[in-house]
């Protein structure tokens, strides 16, 4: 059985091409960088995304808080130096998932435009698509959600160093996409994303 | 069109059930962890088995020197305490594979037992495979190959620390599969592979 099986097998020192996984998928890997304040709705947009492409035949996974700082990152704190640390990481990391064939969708608020400009910049150089997409949700509106009860804290001064409170956001000046999130569902801000991503015809077009 | 489409888009706030990728690609995530000395043929094995599982429809995905030391790990020397951290790293952006539904697999010497013992444990935790794959390919054979010319200049004095030489390799007590490369080629070592991945349900066989 292994001996027959064996003579369909060949010997390779390197990965499989991009066009062939991109065949096995019906995709080509690429990142989808969200970056906005703290309850301007990434999340939900790109979990709603990966549910949307999943059901499609397409493969999405979702990079954020909980399976990197936790993680990978649970030994970086908030210092200026492991902010940027977190971010470059997290660059790599969605790199290697876009280079395997994945859409990977990242949500971390990644304030610095310097930082997102490093991770545009490395994959880049690997050929691989970075889409930035600015939730560009009005600070008003994310402090009326306050999910979390971050905000509060913030302004109650329990939180230091929040964005948007006592730290600076720096919006992207060219990001492929900008969606205000007081206006646009989660769902219809994933069907512009999956639409964007037909069109340039890095997820085949669903039947 | 959008909005036609966003009628089928269900808003999420977490992953796609594992159930579900599974279904996708035919195939549970799962990480190969693959162990032992400098050419003992752990890359090759790794590459022939990617090619090998996507040629079958399956997702895989090697993690290896060159895509991770250079990137992810291109902070860390080799320091004790870095090459700790290097294998941590490696282990946590590993889980994340699998947890998207890959067979990953990666092709790092890894010596310490305890390192690799703690990424099993990690995948433990989270409800994921791991499957230690010992490419115990004995020195003498390693040293012969010597594709690189390492074991000649680590003979030399120019090498310092290099596994096998002058610092411990500590085999596996208990690897799920132990492969000698000297009398097995990377194609029988990979049909091995595929029918331990397909006999334990993790890929669906193939037709």
């Amino acid at each position: 059985m292994t001996a027959i099986r064996a003579t369909n097998i060949t010997w390779h020192e390197g990965h499989v091409g991009r066009e062939e996984r991109g065949g096995l998928l019906g995709q080509k890997g690429a990142t989808l960088w969200f970056t906005g304040l703290s309850g301007s709705g990434k999340s939900t947009i790109a979990f709603t995304l990966e549910h949307a492409l999943v059901q499609r035949g397409r493969l999405a996974y979702v990079l954020d808080g909980d399976n990197v700082r936790h993680g990978l990152n649970k030994n970086l704190g908030f210092s200026a130096a492991d902010r940027e640390e977190n971010i470059r990481r997290i660059g790599e990391v969605a790199k290697l998932f876009a280079a395997a064939g994945l859409v990977v969708m990242t949500s971390f608020i990644s304030p610095y435009r310097r930082d997102r400009d490093a991770v545009r910049a490395l994959h880049a150089a690997a050929g691989l698509p970075f889409i930035e997409v600015h939730v560009a949700t009005p600070i008003a509106t994310c402090e009326t959600r306050d999910p979390k009860g971050l905000y509060k804290k913030a302004r109650a001064g329990e939180l230091k160093n929040f964005t948007g409170i006592d730290d600076p956001y720096e919006p992207p000046l060219h990001p492929e996409l900008a969606i205000d999130a007081t206006g646009t569902s989660p769902q219809e801000a994933a069907a512009l994303l999956l639409q964007y991503l037909e069109k340039r015809g890095m997820i085949k077009a669903s039947p």
